[in-house]
């Protein structure tokens, strides 16, 4: 019996090696700081689980509408557009199953096979798996460091558009490099797409997750909120992961075809969940405030730490919980012969588990600088210092 | 901007029109029974809540595995196994958000476009979707009734297989006939998936819902293991249609296309539900028990009154929570143009709302009884009794 030809376009997270590796190392005894992984050590906020106990026991344990519950899809326009300065109706948001759904949904959505999709790398490597599994041409951008941190190249994303091109996908707030638009970078990305008449997925997975300034969303630019998708999760504010809760935010011809596809692949959402999901929105907020003053002392101890380590050099992001430094010179102090083999001597030498630069997507030509991510939303403040001190001490002794 | 051409062969389950035709009656102040819906109004166990309570509190929240937690994946191969006398691996599940994605991703991984697979019709509506929609060919089998119920037409099955095809989708106890097969009947299908070597979904949705009998797998026949991908759901032995969880069962090498589908589209299923998942396998099966003796006393009460109204008649199923009448007469006796135009005569006559056999995929050529859906499992006897009653007089006044 055959499997079918599109798998050999199926990508995957290539991170799980990743864990599974520290794993294994961990099982055989051995210390492991685990920077490998977006998860977050939060524990969900007692009004979301009270919010989900009452739901169950008011029998919100049945199938419930394709497109989420009318009270969650109206909380999520509420709170998604006036977050973002502008105003959303419920029928614009269709209730996922987390935020990844949404880069499925809207790949399959807009994009003919043979069509050409551009998408960030580094970046979030399902964007790549979706586009080719889905018989699209992924066409990666790509980012240059810059004095603050990193910017959108945009003379090679001008370069990159042809008559083919139908969309781009936009990860403002971005894993894993935590690069930021200005809002001149966004306001050119959102003039490409007027121009060439794109599709926008904006991933805005990260949007809250900030520690000064302001978020400011593509979608309210002029002209765009009729070619944009939002993708909203709550798995990152509410430290939501495992709840598996999302929604696109979409022109309502969109939200239609989305809702059908939630009927063709799931049903719904988890009933009760999405009960949470209100609390959440509409609760107190004051563990997203405690949350996001503890993961900014994590910032600031891990970015010391790394701008401390010969060879390892990073710009303080204002948002996400990633930091992507500049490893070039680290990896040859210790003589590692490339990123996978620094990330190897690393978790054996010092039980700092990480991603690196080949995690996020394939590298573009002409990569001549190397970089690692580090997640700090999954360990202490305490643990990211022991860590990371343990990795400057090994690299500082190979000098 | 464009919306992909894929999107003209995405289907739907056209019984959400119904619904929606039940809520707006209901909404003009009259009674409704609801016997469109395939759901329970039956409460999650409280052993069940109390798991899914502790997991939340032992910081089950984060992300998980993609094809499961070990845990539930060992677990629901030992139930899944034993229960059809045969035994499973735990690299054989992948757990699932419900049922319905195993048909959206067995469909993925063995079907190339221009490829055939034979599906029930009348059968559920997502396989007819999801074939057409991946860019394969459908082809409806039927079923015949008979002096039990109803059997599949096997010489018509025979004659749909082509070189082209490469699977075919079996659905022992039916939705939405109640069929059963015969262990003969099952045998055949088996020898024809063998013999021109197809792969098999074998939607086991309502495995255990049932009143008298055994159930069989037909993934437990001699070659047929490593063919078939078992759907296996939570939703309806316990109650869980809201929790959105389920497994497929499957040959170890489509079980890691699985997972990577997962990791691409959702993650993982919500990390906390799978420990309910755990409990409601291995915890008490008094509320399963308990459930299934009051669906029975529904089931008797459903068929004594609709074998006694004119015009329609029904076996009594074993299994399932439906039940399948055929209603020629019934519709010809109220002067009704179709079954269209049946059903909404009866929700206005007589608050009676079901699904019609145009609702579980296009008619086939030759067909000429008509019948309709009665879900049971969503009222109480009383309620069905009254609605019955109600449909039966309104019926008998046409005479």
């Amino acid at each position: 019996m055959q499997l079918a030809s599109r798998l050999d376009d199926l990508g995957t997270e290539t991170a799980f090696a990743v864990a599974a590796a520290a794993a294994d190392w961990k099982a055989q005894g051995h210390e492991v700081y685990p920077f490998h992984l977006g998860d977050l050590d939060f524990p969900l906020a007692p009004h979301i689980v009270e919010a989900m106990n009452k739901a169950i026991a008011d029998g919100k344990t049945t199938y419930c509408p394709g497109p989420g519950i009318p009270e969650l899809r109206a909380a999520l326009a509420d709170d998604i557009g006036s977050r973002r300065g502008t105003s959303f109706a419920p029928e614009n948001v269709t209730v996922m199953t987390g935020g990844k759904p949404v880069i499925t949904k809207f790949v399959q959505a807009v994009m003919n096979p043979g069509d050409e999709v551009l998408y960030p790398n580094p970046g979030f490597p399902i964007y790549e798996s979706q586009i080719e599994y889905h018989g699209g041409v992924a066409k990666a951008y790509r980012y240059l460091p810059t004095d603050t941190g990193f910017a959108i190249d945009l003379d090679q994303v001008r370069s990159l558009i042809t008559d083919k091109t139908v969309a781009i996908i936009y990860n403002d707030l971005q894993n894993p490099i935590s690069a930021e638009s200005t809002q001149a970078e966004r306001e050119a990305i959102a003039q490409l797409a007027i121009e060439h008449d794109l599709w926008v997925l904006s991933d805005e997975a990260y949007f809250e997750m900030r520690y000064e300034g302001e978020s400011s969303s593509i979608a309210t630019l002029p002209g765009m909120a009729e070619r944009t998708v939002i993708l909203y999760t709550f798995s990152k504010k509410f430290a939501m992961t495992g709840s598996r809760l999302g929604a696109a935010v979409a022109p309502v011809e969109l939200s239609r075809v989305f809702s059908t596809m939630n009927t063709n692949d799931e049903s719904c959402t988890t009933h009760y969940v999405q009960w949470a999901g209100i609390a959440a929105l509409q609760g107190t907020q004051q563990p997203v405030q405690d949350m996001l003053q503890v993961l900014k002392g994590r910032r600031d101890a891990a970015c010391e730490i790394v701008n401390s380590t010969p060879g390892m050099s990073v710009r303080v992001p204002k948002s996400t919980f990633y930091l992507f430094p500049d490893v070039t010179e680290a990896v040859e102090l210790v003589g590692a012969k490339d990123l996978a083999d620094f990330a190897e001597q690393a978790l054996h030498n010092t039980g700092v588990s990480f991603c690196t630069r080949n995690h996020f997507g394939r590298p573009q030509e002409g990569e001549d600088r190397t970089y690692i991510r580090f997640a700090y939303s999954g360990l202490s403040e305490d643990r990211i210092r022991e860590g990371l001190t343990g990795l400057k001490q090994w690299i500082e002794s190979a000098r």
